[in-house]
């Protein structure tokens, strides 16, 4: 928001907003002539009987007469829609749209919203499953954790087709990209930084899991409770079990405590972050304040203390945008033809949006910018070799 | 087929088919701009939330700003693909895809195709239902009979949008259109017309019921075993309802005692129909061989009979083709915001389709042009005010 803090400026934004999402943002249109009666015998009856008869006698066909293989369901219940929370399929569905409408010009992959009317992981997964001859891949959005760790899994299982939650995933991809970024930048190593992340949602777990992959050591992760420590009371099961993976030093307590002496922080909470805490860390910190629209710190008071500051926003230098990630991922995956998203290949995905980044790094360029062309073509095939 | 006959052209067009098929039928494109990084501010984060909360305090305006209450859903489970039986979703797709072009091109309305791994009709239904907020309408496609009929009526029950069985309908309805385009060449009235269907599959039924609705009295319906009439046995529930209902004269036996002296042959049932008892109509009979793509009796054949001939092929006059119905039915109801399509919307689209047949009628011209672009505005326009 390029008029951010202007409050008229805002106003006027508003019904530019609403006006631009009338009548939604998706348009479908056939990719075959059917201007007269012979196109009309190609592509409808009696000639699509052939391509029928084709598929019935080789399911595999499927792949190279319909348009499902390359289609991703922008999956959502409607939970946990940006910094909404539980809005509901309705209010969700404007979001799903903007995925949808992404996935084709970032990724040239076509892409339907699904929105949901139950919040029950059994009936979502058993509704994907009804409808997999439909699409060729889900990526999951804006459902609440620790629900989305579930019916990930679950949907994983149930479906031979990549499938992504890419609140988790895309974000935890562009988080470890940046963070490669911004250690080239300063010219250290990553697996040595002390790293706290504040939220144990899906972000924030997922993020963690893909540092404890890259080879990052001391990470410690909180939620609004305080640091995730073995034994602590109130954690489920997904927060026990990285509690029991993370934290080595076995810190408990509050942000203060984390973050004392710490590299890096990375915001995933909507928490606000005292400025006084950032005095606390470690030299030449990077400061990760990632919620939206409101990061846990104002850039401008963190790069008092931090050389590199990263925000969710695309007004501020180092924007850690999913974009740069999920299309990429679910072309190369579908170019290989793979049918799982693994960890190897979120790794080379972060790897390759670094790789772009490398031409031009810059405390304030630590990623690449979300129009660079190459970055959804670099990260497929990055994917895509990963995935082989 | 216009090389219908003609062996070696029809394997050229086998490759032209399956070309013309590859990678699918539909694009799906953002119809707002992606561009820059403020295209994407108001289109996606964190400009969207806007739209999100707009919704989340009114439902009712997620007509405004999604797509989802002008799109088409194009529903099977793959049991009864055109002439092709119950060959499953997958390969029903390739047909489902066809239809959703076939909206946006005849009808101006998005559509995307959901093919079902399920043939239960309570889970279809259920699944349908979870995904309500998605799309606006359902276009029920390629279902077999008579589980056709339970679902679509379980359906308008459960969904709060148009629901259509094309199959039944879309038929139906141009059946119709095309009966009266015949009437007003021949100068008869539709109404005292002895008609046989000979089929009593989904489109068979819906025929006569629609037949019932415009006021004709004495219609006979036969399935593989006979003539529907009271009592017989081996009836299911939808027949022995149109038993009760048709056949006043109480005929039993076969399309040969159907047959003697009717006016009109409607044949829906893929059986063919012996030239000798064409002979035994009553006097300037008229002949729809509706099945493909091999008509009931060769028109050439039932022309020697009959002064007026209709088919289901492109390739001969009077083709009776659902697409000169759904788009238009379904813009019609989508413009009213009518939550059911009713008898007396499918009238009006029949009579609509009629009303543009009379500027140019002949007994090879009964019905349009499915190319004439009046068609769909006129069948929506009646439709929107047969809804109101």
């Amino acid at each position: 928001m390029t008029e951010a803090g202007d409050t008229a400026d805002l106003e006027i934004r508003r019904e530019e907003i609403l006006t631009a999402h009338h009548g939604g943002k998706l348009n479908i249109a056939p990719s075959v002539p059917l201007g007269g009666a012979r196109d009309l015998s190609i592509a409808y009856s009696p000639g699509v009987a052939e391509v029928s008869r084709v598929i019935a006698a080789d399911a595999s066909l499927t792949k190279s007469y319909t348009w499902s293989d390359r289609l991703v369901a922008v999956v959502s219940d409607g939970t946990a829609v940006l910094g909404l929370g539980d809005i509901g399929p309705r209010a969700a569905l404007p979001v799903m749209e903007g995925k949808a409408a992404l996935f084709k010009a970032f990724g040239g992959l076509n892409s339907i919203p699904l929105v949901l009317d139950t919040t029950d992981v059994d009936e979502i997964v058993q509704t994907l499953v009804r409808l997999r001859p439909s699409f060729g891949a889900v990526n999951l959005e804006d459902i609440s954790a620790p629900r989305c760790f579930e019916l990930e899994r679950r949907l994983v299982e149930a479906l031979d087709c990549p499938v992504m939650h890419d609140d988790q995933h895309g974000t935890a991809i562009v988080v470890l990209a940046a963070l490669r970024g911004a250690c080239a930048v300063q010219q250290r190593q990553l697996a040595p930084l002390k790293v706290v992340i504040t939220g144990a949602g899906a972000a924030g777990v997922a993020c963690a899991e893909i540092l404890i992959a890259a080879g990052v050591t001391d990470i410690t992760v909180l939620d609004s409770k305080g640091i995730l420590v073995p034994g602590r009371p109130g954690m489920n099961g997904v927060k026990a079990d990285l509690a029991a993976r993370t934290n080595p030093r076995r810190l408990s307590g509050d942000v203060a405590t984390a973050l004392a002496g710490a590299d890096v922080f990375i915001g995933l909470s909507c928490a606000t972050l005292p400025e006084r805490l950032l005095a606390t860390m470690a030299p030449e910190p990077m400061v990760f304040a990632l919620s939206n629209p409101d990061p846990e710190v104002q850039p401008d008071v963190a790069a008092r203390y931090a050389p590199i500051v990263a925000t969710g926003r695309s007004d501020y230098p180092n924007q850690i945008n999913n974009v740069l990630a999920f299309p990429g991922v679910f072309r190369g995956a579908l170019d290989a033809g793979a049918t799982r998203i693994t960890e190897r290949m979120k790794l080379a995905a972060a790897e390759a949006i670094f790789q772009v980044a490398t031409d031009d790094l810059a405390p304030d360029r630590i990623v690449p910018s979300p129009f660079d062309p190459r970055v959804a073509a670099t990260v497929a095939s990055a994917v895509a070799y990963a995935a082989g």
